[in-house]
């Protein structure tokens, strides 16, 4: 028995997110799918965390447990062989038992794209958030060094509509190491390294930092933002088709 | 009346092909009803020539007759509002009545993009040909400098396997002005711009200096090629999802 540790990219545009659902195309499901196919055996290949219909991946890690004969090195290309190209496998490697792709990430970043020019190529349509109004790039740089550090992350969580609370049970404290805008030619740029994430917590710093750049919110206010614990008190959900999962550290 | 002349970008990914067909969703079937939206009359712009399902645009131009009352500097910003994120308007202007997007080209410029490296990244699974085997390119250059000049294209014309005849009647003498291959980090791509093409032509070409750059044919083949006048003799058709139309000049 051999535990598998898989990293993969994809396109989150053709996927209905990660996590597998009935009646719905998602990455999970795809894998699971072409997995079976190759060892005939019935696995739900484990993620680091789940991605919303939309984000995308560079470099997504998931595990799987496997009693095939199948050698590690062959599983790449026996998977990409049977996997749509919006996913691919870029590596295979053994695991030791206890490795596991969500509970022994110590570090994750994600990176946001923001396409400023006035017309979005039809080509990036799908891989950026396109916002051709003005931001002060400068405001939002300073706003963005705030959120460093352990902290409650509340307000940026997302929350369950219907039932009016929190939809990740138990705290919200999580560190964030390093959190940045860049501007790359036509494109702003964040890139967020931390400890773990909320659901949205990335698309709702976003959506904050785009109110500092507006003017609607003073850089000093994501101190405030923090402090209220209370989702209102941020910024809209930026759309998920900017985001990617850039990389887990273990 | 105006004759509007219309510069557009779109991802083939999303269309089946340029031209109107019923039950299919084609540019200009969604340009037409995009401008019918904002004009309120009904018609049918024609392109600088029809792309198949699957290949992109840079700059295709189109013209249209209309008689409504909305200014030209308002149309690019009014048809991007209405259309679909994979088709952009890139410029609107005003044409002089016998100026056609087909009939009055002089030139044409197609790229086509080969991606090299043995794992296609899922973003540009469909916007390049995956072709990740040993090419020897020198050769492919050579052989791509002696398709240039006047010639009878008839081999790398395509053929309609129905009616076992040429789909375009007519001449099938064409000019090509050049005609390169070029590495771009890891994609190999090439570059041909010329009078006027016939279906399926570039991807004739790209699949026949693949067969160069795999051994399977000798540089001096192209030249023997050409004048068996015979679509027989020639490689097979390369992907759509490779070819862009780059331009269009009058």
């Amino acid at each position: 028995m051999r535990n598998l540790k898989v990293i993969l990219s994809y396109d989150g545009a053709e996927f209905s997110g990660w996590q597998v659902q009935p009646d719905a195309v998602t990455v999970q499901g795809t894998l699971a799918s072409a997995i079976g196919r190759i060892t005939a055996e019935k696995v739900l290949p484990q993620g680091s965390g789940r991605t919303d219909a939309g984000v995308h991946a560079l470099a997504q890690v998931m595990t799987f447990v496997t009693e095939s004969s199948v050698p590690t090195e062959n599983f790449a290309k026996a998977l990409n062989h049977i996997l749509p190209a919006a996913v691919r496998v870029l590596e295979v490697t053994e695991a030791p038992a206890d490795f596991h792709a969500r509970h022994s990430a110590r570090a994750k970043t994600y990176r946001y794209r923001i396409y400023r020019e006035s017309i979005c190529p039809p080509f990036l349509a799908r891989y950026v958030w396109h916002y051709p109004y003005q931001l002060d790039v400068a405001a939002m740089a300073r706003a963005a060094g705030l959120v460093v550090g352990e902290h409650d992350y509340t307000s940026f969580a997302a929350v369950d509509a219907e039932k009016e609370r929190e939809e990740t049970p138990g705290s919200k404290v999580r560190t964030i190491f390093s959190s940045a805008w860049e501007s790359v030619s036509e494109e702003l740029v964040y890139t967020v390294r931390g400890s773990g994430f909320l659901h949205h917590m990335v698309r709702n710093l976003v959506g904050t930092f785009i109110l500092v750049g507006r003017g609607t919110l003073q850089v000093g206010d994501i101190t405030r933002i923090l402090e209220a614990r209370s989702r209102s008190a941020a910024g809209a959900t930026a759309p998920a088709n900017g985001l990617y999962l850039v990389g887990v550290e273990y």
